[in-house]
C-alpha cells in the first residue's frame, strides 16, 4: 500500500480486472449455465406482420417424443392473470395474445430437455391467421386508421406517462413538446428559411452474446440468470409481473457479451420466468443471432427540420418534427422520443425553438435504446441540415457552426444552462486531427475527395439512482458491490480505480462483485453513458463513507491524528484478532427538475452533457458511387478520463458501431417481412472495413461534479459520426444524401440526380 | 404491514423460514454440488497411532485407470511452502508430513473423476511406517517423555497464545490458571476437605451431514463451498494458507446439516483447497459418516476437584485440576481448556479458588469444540462432587447448593460480577417440574428409584465480533445479510424476527441471505451460543440504522413527523419511480477485559452466562445394573426467548445429544486404534431412547443487554444433564459413578463394589 498515493489512480490505464478470466475462458456467461432439470425453450414466431390468431395447433409438436410441453398465452394466463410487460408501456404480451403485431413475434414456445428436440418440434406447430391491415412507415402510421394497439397502457413505474393512460384511436404512443421563444414570429421575419427532411433506417445491436435467460421459479422464489444490462430493473418488473415482493426475485448477471442498449429493461426475462413458473422447472431460452432481429432494434426516424437564418448566418429559429418508428411494442421508445427530442435542435444557441417528437407504433419489430438513445438519428438530420444551409448561404461550415454554437453559461433550448460541455473544443480537436486546413490531396481520374465536420450532443436520462457498497476486510483487502453491468466497457475497472483513489488502495487488488440483486444494491441500469457519473459518484461516496469509518475507528482507538495505521492493524487492535469489516455505503441521484410538459422547459434537465465531434475525409468514384472513408476522427468530451485506455476503447467502439449504421447496416423489409434477417445478409463492419486513419480521442476536460471530474464516454462518438461522413460526401459530390445508410447506390443516384439537374 | 405492531415479533413461534425448501427437497447442501471438471478426493489414512513414515508407494494407485493423481504432502509443498493449519496452533499438516500422530490421520489423497475409482485406488497404496512410542491418556501424556509434537506453534491469529511459541519438550499445549484468594490457607483451616477425580470419554458430533468441501482455485481466486459453521474464519485461514488477501478467497455455506461445533474453524477446507490449487481443477471431498471419527471429536478429560467445607456446609475453597485430552492436533482445544477451565469451579460463590486447566496432546484423533465447549465435562465433575460431599455431610443436596450458590451481583471466581444469570430460578424450575418433593413411586423387587439435580453454567467465548447488513428494497421488502450459519437451530428465523421487530415488518417475509463471504459480512462463527446475542445485536443495530435512514429520508422529503409513510412511498417520492435501497449496517463486539494471565482475574470475562439446571429420575435393576431414566427435565436461562418453539427445540436437542454422551456414546480405543468406529457400533440415541417424561423449558428471564432481552440457548441444557443422571443413580444405589458414560456395566460394578465394601 505504501506506493499508492492520492490522485495516482485517476488517469491510469490499468488493464481490465477481468482480462485473465476472459482470456483463459473461465469467465462465466449465462449461455454456459445448466441447472438440474432445466428445460430448453424454442420460440415459434409469427409469419404475419399484423393478424388475428385464428388457431394455434400445437398437438403434433406436443406429441413429438422428448417434448415436455408446448406453451401458448392461454397456458401462461393460468399462472399470470395479466401477462403483459414493457418498461414504459405494459403493452407487450409474454406470447402473442389473440393477435400478432409484427412478423417474428413469439406465438408459442416448445419446452424440451434437449434443445434440438424443441427446435424440431417448432416445425410441427400450425398457426392460422386472419390478416389485418398493417402500417410500417412512421409518417403513415402517425395518421393511419389502422391501429397497432387499441389503447395506450403506460407503466405505473413512470408517473410522467400517466396522462397517456387509456388514450385510444392513435398509433402515437407519446408526443413530446418543447417550446421556446416565438418560432412563428421568427420565421415570419427571417432573412432565410431552410427546411429539410431526413430519414434513418432500422438497425440492430448485434451483441456478440445473443439474448439468453435462465429462470428458476420455485417455492415462492424466482431466480434469474440473464444477459441483462439492468438487473435491478428486471427484478422490479418480474416482481410486478408475478405480483411478488422484490426480495423474492433474484436477478444475476455474470459476464455480459455486449449490450449496446438492447439488453436493457425487460426482454426475454418476462417469457422465461412465466414458463418456469408454469412448469415449475428451470427454463432456459437462448436466442440465435438471427432471432435478435425480432427482439429489439434501433428506431428508424423521419426528421423534418426547418431553420430561420439571418443574412449574416445567425440562426434565429428552428422547428423540429421527429417521428420515431417504434415498431409493434413501445419498449423504451417513448423515452427515446423524449430524450432525443429534447436535443433535436442540436448544440446551437437559438432563441426560438419548437420541437415535436412522436413515438409511433408500427407493425415492425420493436425498437428501443441503442447506443445514443436517438441522438445519432437527430444529429444526422441537424448536422446535415447545417451543412446544407452553409452551402446555400455560401458560408464556411465551421464558421457557421462557431457563430451559432451553444456555449457554457447559455441556456439550452430546454432551459438548462450549459455547463462543462466542451463542444467547441471537441470540434476544434476534430478539425485539427483531420488536418482541416490542409489542402485535400489531389487524385486523378473519376475520384473526388471531400471533408466533413459535425458536432452533436445528448442529454442523460434523468433522474436516475445508483447505490454502492464498499467492504474493507480485516486484512485491508477490499470488495465493491455494484449492480453496474460490465459488458466489455470496463466499468468494473473504472469503479475499482475510484475506490482505490479514495482509500489509497491498488485498484487491481480490489474485487468487484458482479450484479446479483440479492447481493449488489440498486442501480437503475447500465445505460445512456450514466455509469461513470452516477455509479462512479455512488462508489466515491461509499468509499468515503468507509474512509470516515476507518478514521472514526482510529479516533476510538486513540490513535494520534495522522498516524495512518493500516485498516488491518486498526481492526486487529479493536477486535484482538483478524476480524470484522468496515462497510461504507453510497447512494446518488443527481439534481433534476421535471420539465414543464407543455414547453419542455426546466432548470435542470440532465446531470451532464454528452458531447461529440467527428470529422471525416472521403474518396468517391464519381462513375460508380463507390466511396471510401479514408480518415475518420471522433472526439468526445468525457470530462477527466479515469482510465484513458478504456475511454479510447469506448470512443472507438462507438465509432465502429455508428460507422456500420452509416454505411452498411440496414434492416430491409418488404410488406412487413424482414428480407435480410441473417448475418450473412445483414453485415456489420469488421476492423478491416474501418478507415485506415481512425482517430478517437477525448478532449482535456473536467466535469466538475463528476467523480474526480469524469463523465460518461460510451455514446458520445456515435452522435456526430454519420453527418461528418454525410457532409464529407456532399463536400465531394456537391449534394447531400438525406437518408441513412449512405450506400454507393445512394451516392451514385445523388450524383446522377445532380447531373440531371445540371449541377457540377 | 398494517397488522405488524411494535413488540409483536418477539416471543412469536413462527415456523422456520426454510421449512418449505427443506420439506420439498429444494434446500441446497454442499453434498449436492457438482462443478464442471470436478475431481473427487478419497483419503488414504494412517493405520499407526504414532510412527515415522518410511515410504508411501502410490505408484499402483496412480496407475489405476481413471485415477487422475495421487497426492502426498510432497506434492502439496510444491504449491504451498508451509502446508500447516489449525485455529489455535498451526500444528496440523494438510497431509501427514514425515510422521503420523494418530491412527486415521490422512496420509495421501487419490483424485479421480469417479469417486468409486478413487475409493478403489486407496487399496493399492502401500505405506511403510517405523512405529514410535505413543501416549493416549491425558494424565500420562502430561508428563511423558514421548512427545506428540516437538515444538508448540501458536497461530498468529491469537495474540494471547504467543508466549507459547517455540515451547519444547512437553505435551502440554496450554496451561490455564485461575487464582483467587488463598486456597492453601483455606484448606489448612477447613472443617472438611473432599477430593474426587472424574473422567469423561471421547465422543463425536455425528452431524447428519458429514464433512464436505468443494474447492475451486483458479486465476488467483479460491472459491469454497463447504459445510462449515464459520465461513469468515475459513476465509481468513485459507487466505493465510495460500498467502492471499481475504478478497481473493470466497467461502459459501448453503444449508448445513448440523454442526455442533465440529464444523468450526478450519477442517477439510485446508486439504481440499490445497488439492485444487495443485491440480487447477475443482476438487470435492465428502467424508463418510465413519471418517468423521478421525476429523474432530470431544475432549476426554480428567478432573481432580478438591473442596474445603465448613461444618455448616459453606464451601470456603476449591481446587480444580483439569487435564484435557486434545488428541494429536490442537484444533481449538487450547480455547476449550481456557474457557471450560474458567468455570470449572462451578456456579458457586467460593472465596478461594485455584484452577489449573491443561491442554494435552496425545496420539488420539483430534478434539475440538462440541456443544458446550468443555462445560459439560466440568459440570459432570463439580456437580457429582457436590452430591458426594452432601452425602458425606448428610446435607440436602438442594440446600447445600442453595447455600453456596453464586448469585447476581457477586463476583464469579474470575472476578466478573454475575448479572442476568438465573441459576437459582433454573434449579427451582427443574425441581418443580420433576416433582422433587413428591415421594418416589414405590417399586417392587430388585428395582430401585432415585432422583438427582444438577446445575451448571458457562462463559461465552470473548471477545468476538458480528457484522450485519439490512437492505430495504424499493417496495419495502427486506433482505438480511449475515454470516451466521443456520444449521437447523433456526438462526435465520430468529434474526428475521429481530429485523421485523425493529422495522415493523413481517419476519416471514424477510429474506435471509446464506453465508457467502463475498456477500455476507464478517461473523466470528456460529458457535458457543453466541449468535442470538452477538449477531442478534448486530442485526438489531443494522435494522435500527436502516430505520434511522428511513426517518432521515422522511425528514428530507419534508414529511411531517409521525406521518409514517411506508418506505416504498418515501423512495418513490425521492426517486420519482420504484428505485433505490435503504442499507443499514450494524457491527457488535461486547465489552470485554483480557484476564490477567497469572490469576485469570478480569472485570469482564464473558458477555453473558449460559445457565442450565437438570433433574432426573431413574429406575435401576440392582441385579443387573440396567437402568432407565424415567424422567428428565432440562431448564435453561435463555433470557427472553425470541422464538419459544425454536428455543424449546434447541433445549431438547442439546438434551438428547448430552443424554447420548451420558449413557451410551463412547469412542473405545485399544492401543490407539478406534475399535467401534462405525455407526453400527457407536450408537447415538434415537427419540425412542429418550425418557418418556422429557421436559425442556426456559425460565422467564431477561438478558438486559441482549437483543430484546435474549441470549444464547444452544448449549445450556448440555451442562447439568449428565450429573443430574449421575446423582439420580447415586441416590438410587448409594454410590457415585465417577466416569462417563454411565453404562449398566458401570452401575453393576458400582453396586458390586458397594456390596463388597459392606455398603447398603
Amino acid at each position: 500500500m505504501a506506493t499508492i498515493t492520492a490522485g495516482s489512480q485517476i488517469g491510469r490505464s490499468i488493464p481490465r480486472l477481468e482480462s485473465r478470466d476472459k482470456v483463459t475462458g473461465r469467465a462465466e456467461y449465462t449461455h454456459h449455465l445448466k441447472l438440474p432439470g432445466m428445460l430448453y425453450g424454442k420460440i415459434f414466431r409469427s409469419t404475419m406482420p399484423h393478424a388475428k390468431i385464428r388457431k394455434v395447433d400445437t398437438s403434433a409438436a406436443a406429441a413429438l417424443p422428448g417434448v415436455y410441453r408446448v406453451v401458448t398465452i392461454d397456458d401462461i394466463r393460468t399462472v399470470i392473470p395479466h401477462p403483459y410487460y414493457g418498461p414504459a408501456f405494459h403493452d407487450q404480451p409474454v406470447l402473442a395474445d389473440g393477435k400478432v403485431r409484427f412478423a417474428g413475434e413469439p406465438v408459442a414456445v416448445v419446452l424440451a430437455s434437449d434443445p434440438a428436440v424443441a427446435e424440431e418440434a417448432l416445425g410441427l406447430i400450425e398457426a392460422e391467421y386472419e390478416e389485418l391491415p398493417a402500417v410500417y412507415d412512421e409518417l403513415e402510421a402517425a395518421s393511419s386508421p389502422h391501429l397497432v394497439h387499441d389503447e395506450l397502457k403506460p407503466a405505473a413505474t413512470f408517473p410522467d406517462l400517466q396522462h397517456l393512460k387509456g388514450r385510444r384511436g392513435t398509433n402515437i404512443a407519446l408526443d413530446y413538446k418543447m417550446r421556446r421563444g416565438n418560432v412563428d414570429a421568427a420565421f415570419a421575419s427571417a432573412d432565410h428559411v431552410f427546411e429539410h427532411e431526413f430519414r434513418t433506417q432500422q438497425v440492430m445491436h448485434v451483441p456478440m452474446e445473443p439474448f439468453v435467460t435462465v429462470a428458476d421459479v420455485a417455492n415462492g422464489q424466482a431466480t434469474l440468470h440473464t444477459a441483462s444490462q439492468g438487473p435491478s430493473f428486471v427484478r422490479i418488473e418480474i416482481a410486478r409481473l408475478l405480483g411478488w415482493p422484490e426480495n423474492r426475485v433474484r436477478v444475476k448477471v455474470p459476464h455480459l457479451g455486449g449490450g449496446f442498449g438492447g439488453k436493457l429493461y425487460i426482454k426475454l426475462e418476462a417469457l422465461v420466468t412465466s414458463l418456469s413458473l408454469l412448469v415449475a422447472r428451470p427454463v432456459k431460452i437462448s436466442l440465435t443471432m438471427e432471432e435478435q432481429f425480432f427482439m429489439v432494434t434501433r428506431h428508424p426516424c423521419t426528421f423534418r427540420i426547418k431553420s430561420a437564418v439571418t443574412k449574416a448566418g445567425k440562426i434565429t429559429a428552428r422547428k423540429c418534427e421527429v417521428w420515431w418508428n417504434g415498431g409493434a411494442y413501445a419498449d423504451i421508445g417513448p423515452r427515446v422520443t423524449q430524450k432525443a427530442g429534447f436535443t433535436s435542435a442540436g448544440p446551437y444557441d437559438i432563441e426560438n425553438v419548437w420541437i415535436d417528437s412522436f413515438a409511433v407504433y408500427t407493425n415492425r419489430p420493436p425498437c428501443g435504446a441503442l447506443r445514443g438513445f436517438g441522438a445519432p438519428q437527430t444529429a444526422w438530420a441537424y448536422e446535415c441540415h447545417m451543412d446544407m444551409m452553409a452551402r446555400e448561404l455560401d458560408l464556411d461550415p465551421v464558421a457557421f457552426r462557431r457563430m451559432n454554437m451553444l456555449r457554457n453559461g447559455r441556456p439550452q433550448a430546454g432551459g438548462t444552462v450549459m455547463e462543462d460541455a466542451d463542444i467547441e473544443a471537441s470540434m476544434d480537436l476534430a478539425l485539427e486531427r483531420i488536418g482541416w486546413n490542409a489542402p485535400l490531396e489531389r487524385v486523378s481520374g473519376n475520384i473526388r475527395r471531400g471533408r466533413g465536420i459535425a458536432i452533436g450532443f445528448k442529454g442523460i436520462t434523468a433522474p436516475t439512482t445508483s447505490v454502492a457498497i464498499v467492504n474493507v476486510y480485516a486484512d485491508g483487502s477490499c470488495v465493491l458491490y455494484i449492480s453496474t453491468v460490465d459488458m466489455g466497457q470496463g466499468s468494473d475497472t473504472v469503479m475499482a480505480q475510484i475506490v482505490g483513489e479514495v482509500l489509497n488502495l491498488d485498484p487491481e487488488k480490489i474485487k468487484v462483485i458482479h450484479p446479483d440483486t440479492d447481493v449488489t444494491p440498486y442501480d437503475m441500469g447500465t445505460l445512456g453513458s450514466r455509469s461513470t457519473y452516477h455509479m462512479g459518484t455512488a462508489v466515491r461516496l461509499a468509499a468515503e463513507d468507509a474512509k470516515n469509518k476507518i478514521e472514526e475507528l482510529a479516533r476510538d482507538l486513540d490513535m494520534p491524528p495522522g498516524s495512518n495505521l493500516p485498516v488491518a492493524e486498526l481492526l486487529r487492535k479493536k477486535y484482538g484478532m483478524q476480524a470484522g469489516n468496515i462497510i461504507g455505503t453510497g447512494s446518488f441521484m443527481p439534481d433534476y427538475q421535471k420539465p414543464d410538459p407543455e414547453t419542455g422547459q426546466t432548470r435542470k434537465a440532465t446531470p451532464f452533457w454528452g458531447v461529440g465531434a467527428s470529422s471525416a475525409e472521403v474518396e468517391i468514384d464519381m462513375e460508380t458511387g463507390e466511396f471510401k472513408v479514408t480518415k475518420l476522427v471522433n472526439i468526445a468530451d468525457v470530462g477527466v478520463p479515469i482510465n484513458p485506455k478504456l475511454v479510447e476503447a469506448q470512443l472507438s467502439g462507438a465509432g465502429i458501431m455508428q460507422y456500420g449504421f452509416t454505411t452498411i447496416e440496414n434492416m430491409i423489409f418488404r410488406d412487413g417481412q424482414l428480407t435480410n434477417g441473417s448475418l450473412a445478409d445483414y453485415k456489420i463492419p469488421s476492423l478491416l472495413d474501418m478507415p485506415k486513419v481512425f482517430i478517437n480521442e477525448a478532449t482535456r476536460s473536467n466535469q466538475k461534479d463528476g467523480p474526480f471530474g469524469a463523465k460518461g464516454a460510451g455514446e458520445s462518438t456515435t452522435i456526430a459520426l454519420s453527418p461528418a461522413i454525410g457532409n464529407a460526401i456532399a463536400d465531394a459530390i456537391g449534394v447531400h444524401i438525406p437518408d441513412l445508410p449512405v450506400t454507393p447506390e445512394a451516392v451514385y443516384r445523388a450524383i446522377q440526380s445532380l447531373k440531371n439537374a445540371g449541377g457540377h
